[in-house]
């Protein structure tokens, strides 16, 4: 693996590929927004006119973009990667899509030859920075290996979930899960606090280091006592989506999800109360509303 | 004070009471059991058969029983420990039994000049064997003062959350809210990732260090793995009554509680299930269950 694609310069994908770009590998980037591409090819990178272009010669494409769709277009679309793979290329998606469309994906592009590595992430923009990433991956073993110093260049984890795509995906959603109820769960005890006259400071402070405690709580929990929800950190629309592949998957395998089920709908109220764009810690806010 | 009476020698209350009678007090006890209070002897401790034995010549009482109408029992009920109290007596009431039930106490007691200090404790019968406690208390901050070193017997943090009865209760209602939406989330994740065809124990692995973590995740999360729902170390029926006590406390405050009502259901289904004796670890079955 020495020349590498990357498809999707958005918050998370711009750092990740200034990572590749300053390890010891050969990067050829493509976005959709052309003016995404100037950091990246401040460091080196080849900018791409199309995913065809990108494609060209590259032993990996790197695909970060927003969801399922974008990546099918990516590869299928006009212009579309898929077009110029040299065989037995490998693609990485990295998006968080739900482990149904990357089955999908796969089957397409097992019939052209290429294989596929589901690829998910966690840990947000600061660490997508520092190539500090938690990496989530499903697929075949000797892919995952000859992947991995691609890998390790974005995350300081880099995990082999499974052998089948969609593991990797599988596990982010079970991540996201707990996520997305310890944020709504944090909003739900300090506006709760609020109601019951309480001072919501002095709460955070007595309660935080005991058995109430939660990542969560220590970091959304800081930012809903500033009221720092803008500008974004992590968006409240990410946690729309995601708790929806969330209950997605679950629907396909029969499972209820009653307290992702409610995470869901408070977030999905959040986004038409317009704060989809901020910061998710404002979560807080549709408890606060809630208090009559 | 001095002299120290404690009714209410259950599985938090013995440890709690082993820990007044081995600090410099005096101390009285009764409990309905009356083999419960075998080891406080062994302790130095004095046995009374009512609890107006145990107010007579206190200088504070302390209430660990199971609920509001054992405490109102302990107190005004036959025998209660109001008819013997000296004037100025302190009563601490350290169970949980939600704001209320505390305020309603409060009144009564004022009517005989005696003082109530709202003190519920967070940690478990672990933490309470070694004086380690989270205490969380409401009422006027002299009395706070006062009654400080009784509560460090018991507790390493002994918070003051409020001048007002029941500020304590509102205190521990947050605690609790989060505690029984993280647990409850710990086994909705953990059988999630069995549904989705996962090794759930290499998910935990995986997720346990980053932004999906809690307290609960933790200590919980590997019963659930283990199986290890008996001997109860934290009984199911707690989080029954703590979130009823919780749902209660919102709808008095006109405040709505999503993801406690949902975490509530799933306990009180547990209970229903036969569980409620059982570790509240074992709520991962009820999600099982719900895996057609």
């Amino acid at each position: 693996m020495n020349r590498i694609g990357f498809i999707g310069l958005g918050a998370m994908g711009a750092p990740m590929a200034a990572c590749i770009a300053t390890a010891d590998l050969d990067l050829a980037v493509f976005d959709l927004q052309p003016e995404n591409t100037a950091p990246l090819a401040d460091l080196g990178a080849t900018v791409a006119a199309s995913p065809a272009e990108v494609a060209e010669g590259a032993d990996a494409l790197v695909l970060m973009v927003v969801n399922a769709e974008q990546a099918e277009d990516a590869l299928f679309g006009e212009n579309g990667a898929a077009e110029k793979f040299g065989p037995g290329a490998a693609i990485v998606l990295m998006s968080t899509v739900g482990p149904g469309p990357v089955r999908e994906l796969n089957g397409r592009l097992e019939q052209q030859d290429l294989r596929l590595l589901d690829a998910p992430v966690s840990g947000g923009v600061a660490r997508a920075e520092k190539g500090d990433l938690l990496i989530m991956t499903g697929g075949p073993g000797d892919l995952f290996v000859e992947l991995r110093p691609v890998l390790e260049a974005m995350g300081s984890t880099v995990v082999h979930c499974g052998e089948a795509a969609g593991d990797g995906q599988s596990v982010k959603l079970v991540n996201q899960l707990l996520c997305g109820i310890h944020i709504a769960a944090a909003g739900e005890a300090i506006a709760y606090a609020e109601a019951l006259g309480l001072d919501a400071r002095s709460v955070f402070e007595t309660i935080r280091h005991g058995a109430a405690n939660s990542f969560m709580l220590e970091d959304r929990g800081e930012r809903m006592l500033q009221e720092a929800f803008l500008p974004a950190k992590s968006a409240m629309d990410i946690f729309v989506k995601d708790m929806g592949l969330v209950r997605e998957a679950a629907s396909d395998s029969g499972f209820e999800t009653p307290l992702s089920d409610a995470a869901h709908a408070l977030y999905r109220e959040g986004s038409e109360l317009g704060m989809g764009r901020e910061d998710d810690s404002g979560i807080v806010r549709v408890f606060q509303r809630k208090d009559s």
